[in-house]
């Protein structure tokens, strides 16, 4: 069998989560690991195997064994992370976006680093390899529902997070929104055009003073024509919600959101099913493993990646151009051309 | 039994529907019907059981044991006709819209009219009376979710109309809608304060001829801070789609489409179910006989009617903004102040 | 339109169903009602229309004016009725079943009696015309499952009877059960041949008292080789439950019981829908119609009935065995051949 | 962290899949594997990072290092090999059940030898972990519904077996309905005391030449006055059909099938989803993992684990009964005692 040899760059709770999916794998060979706080998970880390660690980057970059880095560390960190790491001749696996920056020539940079060095970079968009959302892309593109001509999602976390930490991933536009721009121009092969954007603090009036908002709802407009519906909300009380339904000249097809268990109970009052999965840990579960084989076998077979550093780009300015519309109170024309020459 | 004596003017499809629906009330004494055409109909009616048919509706007005009119005309008509109802002291139900007109001062003089002859007039917003979105405004009514901050209503028709057909009833936003504002609003218990609407001929490029779309998608601001989004389609090869979710502070309350049947056939291939109904008269069945029931109980117990003339010049100026929102290409403010005074 | 002139006979609690139904129907023309406590029922009758109101059916059966009896009274009476009917040369729509002897020549002498007078008998087993039943049995017919091998019932009241009632009806297999042998019947196009029963009083042992059960699990062999499993509570805390599921062998057909909203609530807690629908009123409503229906059409067009006086005899036979395997602990063989020559 | 020292005997398809089960596990050190036919899987298990491997099941029992079996084999030696491994003082996983013979006392041998060695026995009843059932279950037990009175489960494979493997694994009751029979018996916490049971070939009559049938449907008395009703067959064309449903004094649980995706395609025709899932592989596949985890667990932490060789013993008992059932067309009492003493 062929393998992969990996460095994995992060290691809080998003980096361990995937580390324990990418052990799953037995192309993955695991060869070194790097956190600036490794030293806090080391004792766990050893347990499962992994004694070659250090809290410099760079230590795996320099590993000639190495060839693929993952990057699950903080957001602000992406940029210089992935660009080191395409210098070094490492393909890489990053989790979106590229840069906090919302003026793009950061993520261009970065991704110019990466075409230069002729590396493979996968970003994390990992509900496109949702099994739901993939059944229904895959049903869109053999044409059974025609033309596509509405994409509905709707997007809702369970509950509010720290301020700080929002400031760390970049509002909800940014790090929750982001996702739903990549969907719906993933689901209708077309890109967004123009995006009109309603939102407030309906939960927490207090974000405000950090400038972010816990209610969205907006409208898409694409390049072929087509229209776009998205509405977030940070708190839905009974669990995380996603789901994603797109229309068309011969039909619709819907995901409905995914539940605990299936088991109803009929009693003398009602009928009752158990909530919705909780967070994104336990709903994208098979996407987390799904987007990591896809990657792998990008690498094994040089195919094309499931998710690019474009497409990273293309659900930035549609967030850009989201925040601008709430500003203005107008719609927001997005650019839709790209190329890195 | 306490007798409402009826007359009923506009016997075409619409009003044999409702005909048909009165028939099985046994509150409801049939005493006269009206239709310019009446001679088309008369067999039929005859055989029903009906004698005194007129092609003047003025015979009605005058006929001293009707205290109660139905009006089914064309939309053209209703200004008219309720105006001239409401003067001879009919009780009065009519399917909305008042007038024609998209200057709000028309519907306003009517319901001057109205108010000034103190007879009762309830609007036809058939769906508020449908089983399950009456289902889902109660529970929210009642505090089961909390504090509505997002309304979602998809609402798609099976198949285009006549171009001829479309301009005597007034276009996607004042027919179809129309109703989804009423819904919005209804569901929201507060007043749509601005409306940014995307619409366009997806499906049939002619309608621009007249002046009209096909498909719509729209992001509401009510009064209260909550959101509204509502996608349209006048093609959806499944049948009719009708649907509603409103989402709180305290959970989501959630109206799928109604099927033709719940058997499901598991094959070789596939698990398969029948499509929806395929249009308002299966799927509002149960919506328009309770929207009858409901205005005779008014009358009888002198109760407030379900959807009144307030009720449609709300919606009336949510279209009228959307016309002026796709004219413009921005969001366009909603006056939510009404007063017959 | 040609009308069928119309008496009823029985104007208890069903009766008064039926009667609603039918004044729905145009085609029915309901010329006299009987009960021998027609007085209670007087005023409520006489504001419906109805007059022409006799204690003595014999009154119907004479009246030249009537073509076809409805017979709603209690079981012990069908017979005598039915008989005296048939000798008057009318039409017969009576409720299941024919008689409550368990000895099969009395049924079988009120259809010897039918037969010679040439009239038509359509017995009230309502099931079968319920919309989704309906749908599983054509798509059986159409062959969508291919050759039908298990058909599996389940069928539970709601809430104990009183005993005296049960004694006046037959008890659970003959009041009940006998709903889903003719449906298992029906649905396989194939006699039973012999049935294993289990019952017993887990609900309410005073039954016994009565020689009644509460609950049973039987599995039936029918002719053709199939098998069935029907499974019987006379207190199912949510409501009335029925369902019904075919496997073949190139597929299955199943229908789910029948909610009274289908919208969804999730909360904090759950996912919450409403209960299934409280009793046969509501569950059967449109079953109830479509069988009224389904006889006036085999009147006016010289149909078939779609439940004739042997399909009674077929599902009381299974009764008589099942009761007879309950004494006897060991499976009974049923007499599938059938003949009034 | 605390690790069980494994060997794994028996790498034939289920061998091989629970051994990447196993693996995922990081309280699991795989130390040797055993197969007689370990040549033909050395190349694979190599590559999955095992080089101990034998051909001898004695060589894991004689490995000091190794406190752990567990048996893949085939039915046939089972007997044989788990007593080996409870006189060599290893705890044992065992896929049911412990011996080919439908006499009961070789099976309780092999439970004496592992009485009198101390030794941990699980035996594989998987489905009792599967996430829906286990969900039932512990609602059952919190008197969610009551007192259980009906127990329904329908299972039904994909596809009939070849005819030598029948005979390996021992026939549709040995082999299949076991699993109901203890799925039963675990939801009603009360042992079944009678068995009818109604079975045939409707799919393919050749196998009467091997004393199989493909199609069943039988009857349970429960000793606590319940029932039960199970219905299987081997060629459900749709896929693999697993379902649970039990019904109680105040309320009812039901887990329907598992599908492939709840994915819903509208269109001109239908509404169409995906079939359930293939096969067992794929249904249970988390139920596989949760039964290794529990096992594991109630080694660690010495609690009791999930199926006992009793429930074995019961399960094989009830079998025994159905098919003296079907041989003499009677129910059959079953033994409810059960001790080794």
């Amino acid at each position: 069998m062929k393998k992969i040899n990996v460095g994995i760059i992060g290691l809080g709770r998003a980096g361990q989560m995937h580390l324990h999916n990418l052990m799953t794998l037995p192309e993955v060979n695991i060869v070194q690991l790097a956190d600036v706080f490794i030293d806090k998970f080391s004792d766990k880390l050893n347990e499962l195997g992994f004694t070659n660690l250090t809290t410099d980057y760079h230590d795996l970059l320099n590993n000639p064994e190495i060839d693929t880095v993952f990057v699950f560390t903080s957001t602000d960190t992406h940029e210089q992370i992935v660009t080191d790491a395409a210098k070094a001749g490492k393909n890489i696996f990053c989790e979106k976006p590229l840069s906090m920056n919302t003026i793009e020539s950061a993520s261009v940079n970065v991704l110019k680093e990466v075409k230069k060095n002729g590396v493979k970079l996968q970003m994390g968009f990992n509900r496109r390899m949702d099994p739901q959302f993939r059944d229904i892309y895959t049903q869109v593109r053999n044409g059974n529902i025609g033309n596509p001509q509405i994409v509905k999602i709707t997007s809702r976390d369970p509950d509010l997070l720290p301020h700080d930490l929002i400031q760390r991933i970049g509002g909800l536009l940014f790090d929750f929104t982001m996702h739903d721009f990549d969907m719906a121009r993933y689901m209708m092969n077309s890109n967004i055009s123009e995006v009109y954007a309603k939102g407030g603090t309906l939960i927490d009036p207090t974000l405000k003073d950090i400038n972010d908002i816990d209610t969205l709802a907006l409208v898409l407009q694409f390049e072929n024509g087509a229209y776009g519906l998205i509405d977030n909300s940070r708190k839905a009380v009974y669990g995380y919600d996603q789901r994603v339904e797109v229309f068309g000249s011969k039909g619709m097809l819907k995901a409905e959101n995914v539940s605990q268990s299936t088991v109803e109970l009929y009693n003398e009052t009602n009928k009752i099913e158990r909530k919705p999965l909780p967070i994104f840990v336990q709903r994208y579960h098979e996407a987390y493993i799904a987007e990591m084989k896809a990657f792998i076998s990008s690498l094994l077979e040089d195919k094309p990646v499931v998710a690019t550093g474009e497409d990273v780009i293309m659900a930035q300015r549609a967030a850009i151009a989201a925040q601008e519309s709430m500003k203005t109170g107008k719609p927001v024309k997005v650019n839709t051309h790209f190329s890195l020459a």
